[in-house]
């Protein structure tokens, strides 16, 4: 089972480009840590990113959250993600019929597929939204991956929502990576889904719109998961940032050797 | 049963405002349709709702895919509206967690809220998705349609996402007025959801990326649709839009008058 392996080795083995380059990196920066950057300024997303980058293997963006975004903030984020050596994840969450998503993600003021190395979808549409996502960015080397499953209260990511979800991204792996969920993708050996966990915290509990949250130790050791995702717990508080971000990228390097080494 | 009555008699026992508001509109015009302006500049966008405002109830935006976006195309698309007398629809498909959707609602470059009298939302994420558009929305008066079915090949909106997703606009009618649906989502009479449908076509079967189409006869008279949604059809041709537009119109109006002709 390839999700029991080091990451090199997985890296080593990978036939996406855009999951090769993840493992690669994440194997040499030691670290399983992702941050979304929830913030709603250019100059608070761009701190987060330079404050968290040494920490990180992915940011995660949602830059049409940001007010006052321009092409200055793309060239910087990517800047940033060439100094710290991260990559960039925007979280568009796609959810439209392919001819839609196709001109979502590569044009309109955002132009996603520029700059955006990892970006995710929905499966509710059906296979046309990989279809269209297809034709703008593998050309540019990046990949996708899909919502398999939400950490929210009545997500309706369940049965055969979530069968289904897993069949598309196993018919189309040459540009589908991974996934958004809580537990491991992978079922056989020939098969090697990056899966990524939001909701992620070691301090909290949930929040008041439904998000429910657990630990690094829960979603890397016990549900086999590749990648965590953690928010405010690390930013919330400026001059914490750092001491935060050495607490959970430890957290889940941890759970990750801890995992290879009970299936040595 | 509310489907069936016509769109004057909705209109006066409507409890929500902004359903409310669309049929007066569509029995004042005389209209059921909606056009999908999926253009990707802002003289194509102002063109097409130009040209088709006079023949539409609602115009549906991608404001995402225009290259060039900026407020000024914001304020002339809300001149246009009132000129025309039409609502804006920014089909958005919002599809994250409350927390999230709250701030791609109301912030960022778009701040959608502010302009978009109906935008819409996948129910994937659970109820929370809701809560947090409402938190932006309800104090300005918008409402929101849930995506219960979509149209194209492979959807996963079926089976218990529908039911689930139909049970959630039941808990949250204050704030859900109606549908993305392909046929008519009311069961009992204390409700009146609005359901859009979109993949009307007159003379197309499907594209290539997996949309399929139906005509306005179909999704209102046999399917119990309220507002047909056209894209290319109309405004593929620039030399066509008013005949087409009017031959859409004139499709979509005779099926309503049809359907309230067969209930009396």
């Amino acid at each position: 089972m390839n999700t029991n392996k080091t990451y090199a080795e997985r890296a080593a083995r990978h036939p996406n480009a855009c999951a090769k380059q993840l493992f690669e990196l994440m194997e040499r920066k030691k670290t399983n840590l992702s941050v979304a950057a929830d913030v709603t300024t250019k100059k608070e997303l761009l701190a987060v990113a330079d404050a968290v980058g040494p920490f990180v293997c992915v940011l995660k963006t949602h830059i049409d959250i940001v007010e006052d975004f321009d092409q200055d903030l793309v060239d910087q984020l990517v800047a940033l993600s060439k100094k710290h050596d991260f990559l960039i994840f925007e979280d568009r969450k796609f959810a439209d019929i392919g001819n839609t998503v196709k001109h979502q993600y590569g044009k309109g003021i955002y132009k996603i597929a520029s700059w955006s190395h990892i970006t995710n979808a929905h499966t509710v549409p059906g296979e046309g939204i990989i279809s269209g996502l297809r034709e703008v960015g593998l050309p540019l080397g990046r990949g996708i991956i899909l919502l398999a499953e939400m950490s929210t209260k009545g997500a309706l990511t369940q049965g055969a929502y979530t069968t289904e979800s897993v069949a598309m991204a196993r018919r189309n792996q040459d540009f589908v990576f991974g996934f958004i969920a809580q537990h491991k993708m992978n079922e056989s050996d020939d098969e090697d889904f990056v899966v990524m966990a939001p909701g992620v915290g070691l301090d909290v509990v949930g929040d008041s719109l439904g998000q429910q949250y657990r630990t690094p130790h829960q979603v890397i050791l016990e549900s086999g998961c590749d990648v965590i995702i953690v928010g405010r717990g690390i930013y919330g508080k400026p001059d914490e940032i750092e001491a935060q971000a050495t607490r959970y990228r430890e957290a889940g390097w941890n759970a990750y050797l801890e995992r290879v080494r009970q299936h040595q």
